[in-house]
């Protein structure tokens, strides 16, 4: 019987992926499979999870959808030594120019501007936006995305501050602080907060009531990493308490965010269904990631690019 | 009687003024003052109008508050031998934010994004974000907004095309193209048209039936130049065939917009009201132009900066 590679929640070219590996069958979304027969899956978290959890899988190598792997069974992964591959860098560009909408987005009052259009107010004295120029953005995670979206507001005249592991020096960043430092970064005036760390046991719940009150007030406060970084019931008090005065949320530690969530209807909140790192041409963009590894996967027996370590997370 | 220095729109520190112009009387805002004997106006137009009317006025320069001075009445200003300084550059940083802000914005779907938050519907397969890169941008005026936006653009990967009278490079657009020629410049897929020309008798109306019927279909129409470039009905009617299938206006025909207007309430329509270029410590900003010039009038007897030729207009 034909070894399996599954991609139960996306519609992939098929014939690209046969044409790389002639002996293997490749099911995609709408059908299913025999889990069991399964060795490569390309999945959100879901069905590689129920696989890594019968005896007798002969799953080998998971490619997820995302750059963060968090959605998967990491222990398992690790015990039972599959490869893991993920899309680190794909949402670079749209993930950064997400977070530069948003800050410009309030700088610039629009949200104003579109509650002054449907009441057909006109008031131009009202506005005074702020560019970019000198604004101190602290940018927690300095990987794909942070380099990135560091590099995009620097052409705005912005100052990128990362905060990474270490500390360790990253092009297009001002400055670098390591995690355990990050007080320090927060004694200098800061105007912006990015999130794009991973979700990792160091990371959960890692914005919370105590690292709130290091804020100075007047802050803007950006979440395009992992909802359960952050302790959802300090963010909205830091919020009421005026610490910080924009917050531009695309994830949650619940999604979707729940219907009676106090944050859906919160001024000076702005809420993106977990969308900012969407690809339109999806399906293209996985192929490109997952086909050079799979040539590398069947000539040498394990992918080669963008391996994640499932005991980092990342 | 002492000669007259007036700002009757603005609140200036005197103080500066007069420290550089001792012989002179410093009147602003919210102080009046006879017509008759003001030398030097500091305006947004209105006054100085009335100024130019007099028959014995002593008027000898105005300096504007905008970039644009189609608000003054140039015939006059030419005829009296008037000198006009204008405060270009002041905004282009500014204004450039505002056109990338809201490009990025119907980009990223932003409209419908907020639209669902005050719904309270979470919706993630919705949303397919596309960034600027390799986005084709037609930008009519190639001065210093100009010139500023297309660097701005460029940063994220987008492809500034430009206009401008006889089709002479500027730096940072990737082409420019004549005003005569700005057909072939349509001919190629365009998908952002951002007007920043100034008001003169050539570009009344530019914006017409005509103008739109080279347009391919889904462009964004971005105007952050004059209202009175563009036919209001004209621009409706493309808004209404798709071929516009965004507009971010900031000026209008005739401002405030009146109520009845069709475009407060046209879906794919975003409303500014003429603040694209405020600058938030705007008197700083106008001394910071003006006292320069002053100190060159009282010893050469002209400003010598941001000088503009009345015939011309710009």
């Amino acid at each position: 019987m034909s070894k399996i590679i599954y991609a139960p929640t996306i519609q992939l070219d098929t014939k690209l992926i046969q044409k790389i590996a002639p002996d293997y069958q490749v099911i995609v979304k709408p059908q299913e499979v025999s889990l069991e027969r399964v060795e490569i899956v390309i999945d959100t978290g879901e069905i590689a999870n129920q696989i890594l959890k019968l005896e007798n899988n002969q799953l080998k190598w998971i490619q997820a959808l995302s750059a963060g792997v968090n959605y998967f069974d990491l222990a398992r992964v690790a015990e039972q030594n599959i490869f893991l591959t993920n899309m680190k860098g794909l949402h670079a560009v749209t993930i950064s120019e997400h977070v530069i909408l948003t800050m410009m987005y309030a700088n610039h009052q629009f949200s104003d501007a579109i509650r002054m259009q449907s009441q057909q107010i006109w008031d131009t004295d009202y506005f005074a936006p702020k560019t970019l120029e000198n604004e101190r953005v602290l940018i927690f995670g300095t990987g794909e995305i942070g380099g990135e979206l560091a590099r995009q507001l620097k052409s705005h005249g912005a100052i990128p501050i990362g905060i990474n592991t270490t500390g360790y020096p990253v092009t297009h960043f001002e400055k670098v602080f390591a995690m355990q430092d990050y007080e320090f970064a927060l004694k200098e005036k800061i105007y912006t907060i990015v999130n794009i760390l991973p979700l990792t046991e160091a990371t959960y719940h890692f914005y919370d009531a105590s690292f709130f009150t290091h804020l100075k007030s007047n802050v803007k406060f950006i979440n395009v990493g992992r909802g359960q970084s952050v302790d959802t019931e300090a963010l909205i008090t830091a919020i009421q308490q005026d610490l910080i005065t924009f917050a531009a949320l695309d994830v949650f530690e619940t999604e979707p965010l729940a219907a009676d969530s106090p944050l859906w209807k919160m001024e000076n909140v702005l809420i993106t269904p977990h969308m900012a790192g969407n690809i339109p041409n999806f399906s293209a963009s996985v192929l490109d990631y997952f086909l050079p590894n799979l040539k590398h996967y069947l000539k040498f027996g394990m992918p080669d690019k963008n391996c994640v370590d499932p005991t980092k997370g990342y």
